[in-house]
């Protein structure tokens, strides 16, 4: 059974392959697949947004041990669930920071809180990784078949947070970037779906950072280098790019950063997604 | 099947994560060994310098799916292909970007542009993101033991590029830095082999950025710590190093500069390749 | 069979995975747990501290192959070696540099001498490589059921190293940071258990850096954030932590500085690991 990796524990130390270690233990045939180790330390909602990025493709039955954990060794809890839609239901492991509703919405099936000590890490329970004590041990646990029932007891409530929302007018939208790939290109939480509604094929401009965006392009390849565009990436979402750039360092724009749409007048004959 | 991985995706999104979940869905039993994701964005050289380290030791049968695609969403075309000397033959997957010729040279046995969009992510084809929506799906299928015949149609000619090579002459060379490594070690584009042919066994001297370098060593370890020397390193090509040391900081040489060997007189009796 | 690696080869070239290449044409079936490849440069003592963050956990038979080779070709030995407690025995396998005493310490139960090329890789020793050409071929070896005496011949001593051990009196004890985790957790040689012993309970305050820390807490969340505490970590030694926040970088603490512990006198009755 795959179990998905994501933290916050960086790839000096040996946090990942202690916690690892303890899963090959429990269940030797576990299939791992790091999504990333790089997570800013505590940042609940960048590990949100990396894994979402993640579970469309994963098979179902997949289990997303997320571990990203400010608040270790005080009262959180630390919970499972399962959630999904139709045949493809998924199995998230993780502590009860908030995470969970941003990555399963309105999908969740059950949540149970871990609350079976035998099933830890045998030598002891330290203060401080529960990465390796609990969470880990537990999603083993479950890639070898067991069920949620087995490893704790129902809830019915976990934390709640929730993605920042863009507004939208009849003049536009106020969006943010949240987050910055490895290319420099900015994500936003402006989303197709919603800009094909809301807009209703309008061209648009873009202000981000120190640039007026004015060209939508289908790919990075489409217009000259150096020039900044607007396209709806991998992940469905506007992001600002520049072909062959460094978006968000030629544009100073970085995460949590404002990103304004300004529709054109509709007099505009030219749809929405099509390159100047 | 075992199937390497190169990209320029870097550790921190969920690309490669999500590269190989959808291989997952295809060939559930395919092996990953990673490579690097840190191929310098969009830098098709770097990549084949680094897969090629790699190649030489891989198993007979291995697939490298190699994804630096700085034109991803043009009409760039995406390939398969078959390489390799007698039984050790080798399939690379990936676009057509000039890395193919780099990797196999001579050794090409079959071309295939992959055009069976059934075999595909099913979700939907992103414009930006042809690692995760072709290339991954395709190297699993050839995992899965699919032929070449069966993810697309036979292609006659591919994008060309070429190492630069070190011009030789009766007074030594000149070559060039091709790829600095995480010790700081610079290795060249000058290979042993070349260097013994032309050479015939005269020693040289070596000008590489702010240092003359008269040591050619065997090991790391033959001479005084802070002193620089060139040898031949695990690659096959020279290498200029400090033992103890990052040579490239010390000396202030980077990627692409210069490197000019100046043969010694022929009188001199020691061969190359022993130490001082 | 599981092997673990620890190495200071990096992410970015492609020395990892030709090691692994060569593992998997000596034993397909290996299974690799890679614990960091970011040891800094020839820093054996950190690559013993990192190991040993994981060996407690592996399962029993697990393989440690740990390359950090400064003196890569010249006469120090290849070894390979058995050690642990009871049914819980591990092998080593790697340069003869001072790390198997720092990771097995009294445990040690067999060691041999590499001596048979005939097992390492076919293609040509390097003079620089041995984890390609060595180390991966003996520990896949070692993997798919050979024993020690295949690999090698006895051998009665190796190269020793010691942990810097900290000095205890009746008013305290001078320790150091051993390691700084990427939390920026400063991690130091003074033992819980040696605390606890030498401390009997008394309460303390510890020096380090800029800092005077009155707090021992159990957790990181116990106190408010940005007020120093010490605790002791998952490793079982006493840890200097901000909550929230990077206690290296905001007390000015790196690795190898002093850390002072003085007990409060006996006429304290709060027990060492009450927070205030």
């Amino acid at each position: 059974m795959l179990v998905t990796l994501t933290t916050d524990f960086g790839t000096r130390d040996g946090y990942v392959a202690a916690m690892k270690a303890v899963m090959l233990r429990v269940s030797p045939l576990v299939r791992f697949l790091d999504v990333t180790h790089e997570i800013p330390a505590q940042d609940v909602m960048e590990a949100a947004f990396v894994i979402r990025q993640v579970i469309p493709y994963a098979p179902p039955g997949t289990i997303h041990l997320v571990v990203v954990d400010p608040t270790v060794g005080t009262e959180r809890k630390a919970i499972a669930a399962t959630f999904g839609v139709g045949n493809n239901e998924h199995t998230f492991v993780g502590p009860d920071n908030g995470l969970l509703p941003l990555i399963a919405q309105d999908s969740i099936h059950d949540i149970v809180e871990l609350n079976r000590p035998d099933l830890w890490a045998s030598h002891q329970l330290s203060a401080t990784f529960h990465g390796r004590d609990v969470f880990g041990p537990v999603a083993a646990a479950l890639a070898a078949h067991s069920s949620l029932s087995d490893v704790g007891t129902p809830l019915s409530r976990v934390t709640n947070m929730h993605w920042p929302l863009p507004r939208f007018d009849e003049e536009g939208t106020n969006g943010m970037v949240v987050h910055v790939d490895r290319f420099g290109n900015c994500i936003t939480n402006i989303r197709s779906s919603d800009l094909e509604r809301f807009g209703r094929g309008r061209r648009f401009k873009c202000y981000a950072g120190s640039a007026v965006i004015r060209t939508h392009a289908l790919t990075y390849g489409e217009t000259d280098a150096a020039e900044p565009l607007t396209l709806f990436g991998s992940t469905g979402h506007l992001e600002i790019a520049i072909h062959g750039g460094n978006a968000a360092e030629l544009l100073s724009v970085d995460r949590g950063d404002p990103v304004t749409l300004v529709f054109e007048p509709v007099h505009s004959t030219k749809p929405v997604g099509i390159a100047e």
